[in-house]
């Protein structure tokens, strides 16, 4: 079975496991409070009924009025603030949904709005991501030099380490902070900044809902929209580092076999026309082939063997959707074979132009 | 300035006013709405509480009861069906929050969960996409060969077009399913699937909320879940037909960026060694080099212009966090130079290999 889809099946064979053992775990974690906490709200609601004697139908109604005040406890969520706030929370797909459209004009807004929105906002925290990568590997090399170590790059596992370091500084930072202003616990800050961070948004917690800090206290709502956004960065960052070359996998292990089918049907064709008479060799054009028909020298033959060249696992091509289809880069990296060895015959059937042919 | 600079500047700037005009548009859109939801509610209210006449406390005591019993209002969210959709929730970072963990040990547990499952399902529904994006080329071609047309490439457009035609599709369907088993309006219905798929997920709507359908109504339990992850893999596969490639544009730049700088070394350090005594050359080895110095043959000299390769702006080489140093690939594909003109004097600057270096 072809690589990509044996890595795709256990994907998913992966996932349902770790959803599977996930549900275990939050039922036994969850479950018992869950029904102490129902009985608990049962008993008083019943109390309060008896005491104030509600008519089902104004019982019903006053439920559903507090269930919509909701979100007006925390005050005006739709003044310029409060719509900033959300718009983040929407193009980042935070998405806590203490305030969410009312209108249906405003849900026909929001949907075209973040559907235009979260790839930009995607490519752009990459981007910055990858941006702060590079001046962390800078800086680290800088420092390496100056601590007077002979070897100043840096590794692979330095940029992790320093990615996940970054991460747990960040949370931290936000914990502290917002147990400060929401008079949290630390935990639930750290808690609050977790689940903000990495774009699940629940809104069990949510920042700048204190009685109209919105409108009242500016630093802290200017405080709490950098945060956000500067520590999406940060997890972007890591993301680039880690996550994103994953991603490409499949895509470039396609286009590596495609490229194969290429080579291998441009070799075929190749043979079948050395066998044709040789006056017709000479007067062929446009025709994609190996480079090194029909007759390569022992010089260029090793040459072209020295350049064997083939993307290492950790240099990957990503040609989705590519539209220059006439080049496939199908190249090894001959980086430990370092001797000048005999000549090989043939070039990597990998490499193959457009090219007019005209012998060598 | 670099170019990846620039492009992450832009990027921010484009973000920044994106979400000033989004706040604007909201502001015009909601906030009339809120101010008269919000007088209504606070009417209703005042008519209750003068009717009841509540103390106080009890009337604070009320509104923190109901608010609490909002999620038992919907049923029983702990047991395994519910804790099942609530893991979907988290690792997909949909995060309704329609129930989240009321303990401490069970908010803990989500977040290392969270922690592994966001990336791996991140790779999971990218797998895949790539994977239904293959298929949907395949039959795509085999479609056209069915209707004789003679071209039977299938174009980055034509597969744009089948994207946004599938992410459509699964929304409508969707949302006639959900319009019916929720009793939502289509276009709410609609709304909810949008904002589940793209991973906001407010809470505003949420489907198996109806008294007991997690208990209860298990094929529409199970329709539910199979729809969710589904319509995350088509929009998946969308984001890694459209949007993946562009993640990737600064990593690539800046490879790009030290692979000259290391070839420019190296041809620097080359020319300095062809001015020093003959006898020292070949006793050399290992050395970073030009692999046409010191001396090409004219006809390896026009070889090696011929494979002047460089990744053209759809074929990406992703090497973030590469480890493999010792090879620079710079390749430009000499895609529209299709004449075997006369031989160029230099290989590409960027091709270099660590070689041992020997007379050719």
């Amino acid at each position: 079975m072809k690589k990509q889809n044996v890595r795709t099946l256990s994907l998913i064979l992966c996932i349902f496991s770790y959803l599977l053992v996930g549900a275990a775990v939050f039922v036994a974690l969850e479950s018992d409070t869950e029904s102490a906490r129902k009985r608990m709200l049962e008993q008083k609601r019943a109390e309060l009924r008896r005491k104030y004697r509600f008519t089902d139908g104004d019982y019903l109604e006053l439920e559903r009025v507090l269930r919509q005040a909701e979100p007006h406890r925390a005050g005006t969520q739709w003044r310029f603030a409060g719509s900033f706030y959300f718009a983040i929370t929407v193009i980042t797909t935070i998405g806590y949904g203490h305030a969410a459209p009312g209108t249906d004009a405003g849900k026909l807004f929001c949907m075209l709005y973040a559907g235009l929105g979260i790839p930009l906002t995607l490519v752009m925290f990459q981007s910055l991501g990858e941006r702060m990568n590079t001046g962390v590997r800078f800086l680290l090399s800088r420092m390496k030099s100056a601590l007077g170590l002979q070897r100043t790059e840096i590794s692979t596992q330095n940029m992790v380490l320093v990615g996940v370091l970054s991460c747990l500084g960040t949370l931290c930072v936000g914990a502290a902070a917002f147990s400060h202003f929401e008079s949290w616990t630390f935990f639930h800050a750290y808690y609050y900044c977790f689940i903000t961070l990495t774009t699940i948004g629940f809104g069990d917690f949510v920042a700048l809902q204190k009685k109209e800090d919105l409108q009242e206290n500016q630093p802290y709502v200017l405080f709490s929209f950098i945060y956000i956004l500067l520590g999406l960065t940060v997890i972007g960052a890591f993301l680039n580092l880690v996550v994103l070359r994953f991603l490409t996998l499949n895509t470039e292990d396609e286009k590596r076999d495609a490229a194969e089918r290429a080579s291998q049907r441009a070799s075929l064709r190749a043979s079948s026309q050395r066998r044709a008479p040789a006056f017709r060799r000479d007067s062929q054009t446009h025709s994609r082939t190996n480079l090194l028909s029909p007759q390569p020298t022992p010089h260029l033959r090793w040459f072209c063997s020295r350049i064997h060249l083939e993307h290492t696992s950790a240099c990957r091509n990503t040609c989705a959707g590519c539209s220059v289809s006439s080049v496939s880069c199908r190249i090894h990296a001959d980086t430990n074979n370092t001797a000048f060895s005999s000549p090989r015959s043939t070039l990597s059937a990998g490499l193959s132009f457009t090219t007019r042919r005209k012998s060598l």
